[in-house]
């Protein structure tokens, strides 16, 4: 995701440049594993993550970045002999929103996901066999739970800053209310205290599509393969959500497609488009943790005091952003985020960008949203005392 | 469809009664069908209609009622024996917005339904097996021409109005375009001149979802039964579009649901509601007419002056009506049809009735609809001459 087009326009085209995707393991069957909200313990755990930038002596200036629903820790820079620019390159660079000439800059893949942490495609120790629907039910807490360990294991107290969107917002709020003291900023971005149950209809369908596939065979289709229609409808649904009326008006119009013979072949682009991204998507993403991932988000809820269940330090501060097409995460609940913070007597900015993108313009509007983080973070940082240019 | 609670408020009580559907059957292997839109012929064609109130001495008392999507020919009244009110029983019978004790009112299945109207699970004669996939593709215009003939069956030359929701308002448009002398009046509610790359978009995800379930056998599947499975989640992501955000709010926030104990069975109430209205579709509606019609919605434009491609008639007459919150047909879709009939000097009014419902409003919000085509139909009958109260 991003468009290539702006890369490189607000940077002069530097980059992060080659990057390698690390792992961090912690527990065994001895100990040592999660608690998860549940109950349940889990272990090994690993988590696979990235870093951007130079830690700080202090370490005072460690920004940890947080992925959506099928993201994963490659959030910038390239891998050795790939042309696989990072989820949010355009963000994360020398010069950039997240400058890492200045910060240090943290990304991992959620507990749960596919991308290299330990999810329902992962070893089931238990077994030798992968986990399927044996592997626990997951929280949004739990996924940043993994995250403080990681933090932990990188030898820093505080983050400056934890920023994400969509689902990456719901961690950065779920960082506030599990761990207050160690979040000296929060960006949440197209994101909510809780969803809505359109929001939560949406998800549920995309896992009945999953579901109705017979290849799915009740989660253990590891040694067949994919359960490749249903997931590829799953996320076709998916991507019209992330979109907006506007921006496929803009995309597409009525443009028709060449090709179709048979009976309900795409007559339109649109079509086309839709069941490409379906296809790939099953290439590159584990339909188990498709289901676990979304149920963990449906069920998120920090609304109604929870987000202040632990005290938050005085000094914390807020920058909450949203998008005015984003229909699937609307500003009204950015506004509801706002009011629950400023209830709380939080330190909080927000802003509306204007765009025609929908969901998907956290990934692309990147000019506004590198004006409003750079200036956020310099003040944040600044304010801390312990960085002067 | 259609709120039992608000059923009867308006007219103390009194309904249609106890109705009986009809069928009107033309053409054979020797001629006197259809000859579509895309040239190939279609014969026999049964249309299954009901009809409520009388026709007067003048036949100028008619009024074709269109359905939706998912709609057939019962459209007011109880089917004997059963408790099974009509679509639009809150909008049709003594009284009402389309008053049975004035007006002649006719509701017929589209061409290409499985509500008694020939369609893709009708026999094909040429096989004595049905159609499946050798049904040929039918346009909206199709959908009317077969209305035309059953007009014509019934010995009326005008229409004193012909309305419809959704899909039944395409209908609507294309009667003025195809036979605009035998439109007196036109009420389209919450449609479009043509679908945006959106509205294409859902509807092609219910088509992928059908046929991605290997239950639907390439269309080969009556004699082991629907795709349930792929139908059922296909009707699910139609009912998130019928209604709003606001609705859905209201009808579920975030409530529990009892009884769920495997992984993945629903946690929230809005779930359970999807996968009921899921289930009960796949025992109502044939998954392959659900593929024809969609098709014919997202092929349907008739922006660009194809409305006018014939002469409209001075006297003709436009209500146009759309919904608030309903975001599937947007009101802006709405105002683009009323911009094209003033481009074409036509004589309309336009309302958008305040609702929180969504696209179900033209279904349910009774009382404001009732209003405006009360006094719309009136004074275009006695505009006519033939009548006076």
């Amino acid at each position: 995701m991003g468009t290539s087009e702006a890369r490189g326009i607000l940077t002069d085209g530097r980059g992060e440049g080659v990057v390698e995707t690390q792992r961090f393991t912690f527990g065994s069957a001895a100990g040592g594993g999660m608690r998860l909200e549940n109950g349940e313990a889990l272990a090994p755990v690993t988590l696979a993550y990235e870093t951007y930038g130079t830690l700080n002596r202090e370490r005072s200036n460690a920004v940890l970045v947080c992925h959506a629903l099928s993201g994963d820790a490659h959030a910038a820079g390239i891998h050795r002999g790939l042309d696989n620019p990072g989820w949010w390159d355009d963000m994360i660079g020398p010069g950039k929103a997240f400058d890492t000439d200045r910060y240090f800059v943290i990304c991992s893949n959620v507990v749960g996901g596919c991308k290299g942490s330990t999810g329902p495609s992962s070893t089931n120790p238990a077994t030798g066999r992968p986990y399927a629907l044996d592997f626990p039910v997951i929280a949004v807490a739990d996924m940043v739970e993994a995250q403080r360990r990681l933090v932990d294991h990188l030898g820093i107290d505080r983050l400056l800053a934890v920023a994400g969107g969509s689902m990456g917002g719901m961690q950065v709020l779920q960082w506030v209310a599990s761990f207050p003291g160690r979040v000296r900023s929060a960006i949440p971005i197209a994101t909510a205290l809780r969803h809505s149950p359109q929001q939560i209809a949406f998800n549920e369908v995309v896992r009945q599509s999953i579901m109705a596939d017979p290849e799915w065979r009740q989660g253990n289709y590891y040694e067949y393969g994919q359960p490749a229609k249903g997931l590829a409808v799953a996320r076709m649904i998916g991507h019209i959500t992330f979109m907006s009326d506007r921006s496929m008006e803009e995309k597409f119009s009525r443009k028709r497609k060449n090709g179709g013979f048979r009976k309900f072949d795409p007559d339109f682009e649109v079509e086309g488009y839709l069941r490409y991204r379906g296809d790939a998507f099953v290439k590159r993403f584990d339909a188990n943790s498709y289901l676990y991932i979304t149920k963990a988000m449906d069920r998120f809820d920090l609304s109604g005091g929870r987000l202040f269940e632990r005290t938050i330090p005085l000094d914390t501060r807020f920058l909450v952003i949203s998008f005015e097409s984003d229909w699937l995460y609307p500003s009204s609940q950015s506004r509801e985020l706002v009011r629950e913070l400023k209830r709380g007597a939080a330190d909080a900015t927000y802003c509306e960008i204007r765009s025609t993108y929908g969901h998907d313009a956290f990934l692309v509007e990147i000019e506004e949203q590198t004006h409003l983080v750079r200036h956020f973070l310099e003040r944040t940082f600044n304010g801390n005392g312990t960085f002067r240019r």
